[in-house]
């Protein structure tokens, strides 16, 4: 369960406000040049300081050698193991963008991409297409039929869509049921889909039907020749953190699938907002709106920059999270968490396995003798090395809202 | 299970000795002006050395963010999963005060406490009253008849007592089958108890009449005129260590919770001691008889002090414990553990979810490099942070109590 057994027998309700700040992909690694990582390379003063008052640690995204995506690096974060609560990624799009999924549909994240002609992908995201030219294309793929089943297709943004199929009884529960056509890397072709079982050959059959006729509506743009698949699912249920948690939590994102990922665990999301100042602003008016006890904000660009590889804008990215530190350290929470769902090294230019730094604020909290906010400092902190998913208990027991377990 | 699987075909009987000595409360936090812990505060110069010839570690007592009670805290400490291997505080105190429990009673275990005039709770502990005047109404509360069942009520000791409930089918083996009608904080109303399924109703109606009786017959009383029950519980039947570890163990303790627990876990106890002192000469004494192999010896005051606030008490209390170290070192164990079940920083004024130093000291056992006995040196022991369940496998192991696992 979440990650305690009988969690909401131990939680209380409390006035203390939790900020749960997640860094997206802040985790990172040494250069070969400098051997410091991004988070050492960069200047931090604020991140630094915030150390020094805090209880610090070092978290494994979702277990040794493991690579999360975006969905089990915030579950674990918000405190579901990640291996028991998977969802698939067309799922987190459909809520991101308020797209509310019955039982009898799947979501699927499309990419528009291009591929040579041998049909190897050459850009898996299509130069990163602007939303002007995909939403025309969008519309040529909203035409495609196939029998049986209703189609939707949403711009998400730049070269990434939502496609939903509606149909009846259309697929088990259980998550992958089909695999995805997206390899995964450039320099691989498109795979057919594939059912993990007899039963769901009908929903690959299906999918692949519609990925045949989008190539052939798009083969001969210039921008984005072909689409690829991925996280085909259906919409899960999941305990909710105000029932395990006794929380009122909200999520505060400038990326549809954060605030999906929020609605997922039962968080009311707040509007979308364009940047991270815009959140904060948010968060801002949340805190005085004082309706609200759990508040989880999201930093997006030092992911995006290590994804491109771009060490420099990393470090940037970094550099810019720890200006608004004063600000986010100021704002009326109790208890200050700030975390990362996984490592997004430079020089991998991609998440990775990598443990991640993280620290507890409050006023409680000392120094645990961290000068600096780092992977290599936090190695040492009073926190340990820990999975992720106990991130949140910690959470709620700086915030006094855990009873004692047992007599 | 004991927590390694089918640990028995792992175990063997040898003539080894291990001395298990729990620190009750044993960890600490940094102070305000200081920021040191109580164990970097205190001198400690006996177990600083000893540090230095020991392999070193730190125990999280259940699991991260949990402060566990003192029942899960030392079933953890003897290896057994405390999430999986639960118990009552009822049944422990009446474990301890020799209150042999059988199938057809529940043990509960109660405070004498003081509410004002509009029913709040103003001190659970009736300024923990003493043992002279808790008899007085004691006898009072034997005189309580609840149809169907037959009621004893024992003093423990100075507010607190046991109330044991005898019927027939009383009540089913899982826990909590009732909750408690302590709210477990100052300031609150007693809660009625209720049944945590339908089955057990009649059980929750016959310690609320308990109460609203037990009430009717204190509530003129200045010292303390009302009763708080919680822990209600029936023996469960645990795996012994005899049997899973092929030890002969014994427990001494200087409280009855503590034997009870020790008994839980199928050990031997001895007669109560009055203090430390007195329990290191019960010590001594089965070490010449020589009939045990497992000896838990359990140190109170550093959590009765942090319990209570009082940083300076909890200091003493732990460089009074220093000084028996050079007893306890050369008493003729093979294998000595020095470990805390949970911590008690006396800033929080109560257990609390912080990792605990512990150690394992043998011949054969060298530095680890700690240059002292405190939370922030061991962080970087060789045995590193870990589930304090995992502590007695370590244990065994120094001890040559445990066969190689697979070929």
């Amino acid at each position: 369960m979440i990650d305690f057994p009988e969690i909401e027998n131990l939680t209380r309700k409390t006035s203390s406000r939790i900020l749960f700040v997640v860094v997206d992909g802040l985790g990172g690694y040494f250069d070969d040049s400098t051997n410091k990582s991004e988070l050492e390379e960069a200047r931090t003063p604020n991140l630094d300081k915030l150390s020094r008052e805090s209880a610090c640690g070092l978290s494994i995204p979702v277990d040794h050698g493991i690579t999360p995506g975006s969905g089990p690096g915030h579950l674990a974060l918000f405190g579901y193991d990640p291996i028991k609560f998977q969802v698939g990624r067309g799922v987190l799009e459909a809520l991101g963008l308020g797209f509310e999924l019955n039982e009898n549909q799947i979501a699927i994240r499309g990419n528009f991409a291009l591929t040579n002609n041998e049909g190897v992908i050459t850009d898996r995201r299509a130069n990163r297409i602007s939303s002007d030219k995909s939403t025309g294309l969008i519309k040529s793929l909203s035409s495609i039929t196939i029998p049986g089943f209703k189609i939707n297709v949403e711009l998400i943004r730049d070269h990434r869509f939502l496609l939903v199929l509606t149909g009846e009884n259309i697929a088990p529960d259980y998550y992958p049921f089909v695999y995805d056509t997206d390899p995964g890397l450039n320099g691989l072709k498109p795979l057919t889909c594939q059912p993990t079982n007899k039963a769901t050959k009908n929903i690959a059959d299906a999918i692949n039907s519609f990925v045949i006729q989008a190539h052939e509506l798009l083969h001969d743009n210039q921008h984005a020749n072909t689409i690829l698949l991925r996280g085909i699912s259906k919409a899960p249920t999941f305990p909710s953190m105000q029932k395990k948690y006794k929380l009122s939590p909200i999520g505060i994102a400038a990326y549809p699938m954060y605030l999906g990922l929020a609605k997922l665990a039962g968080m009311e999301i707040a509007a979308k907002n364009t940047g991270f100042a815009e959140e904060i602003e948010s968060l801002k008016s949340m805190i005085k709106l004082n309706q609200h006890d759990f508040f989880f904000l999201h930093y997006k660009p030092a992911d995006a920059a290590g994804e491109d590889g771009d060490r420099r804008a990393k470090v940037k990215a970094l550099e810019d999270f720890d200006k608004s530190i004063p600000d986010i350290k100021n704002i009326g929470a109790d208890v200050l968490v700030i975390a990362g769902d996984h490592s997004t090294p430079a020089v991998l230019a991609s998440h990775s396995w990598h443990s991640v730094p993280f620290l507890i604020n409050t006023s409680f909290t000392k120094a645990d003798g961290q000068g600096s906010f780092s992977e290599r400092e936090f190695r040492n902190g009073s926190l340990g090395l820990i999975k992720a998913k106990s991130i949140m208990m910690l959470a709620l027991a700086h915030a006094g809202k855990l009873k004692k377990f047992g007599s």
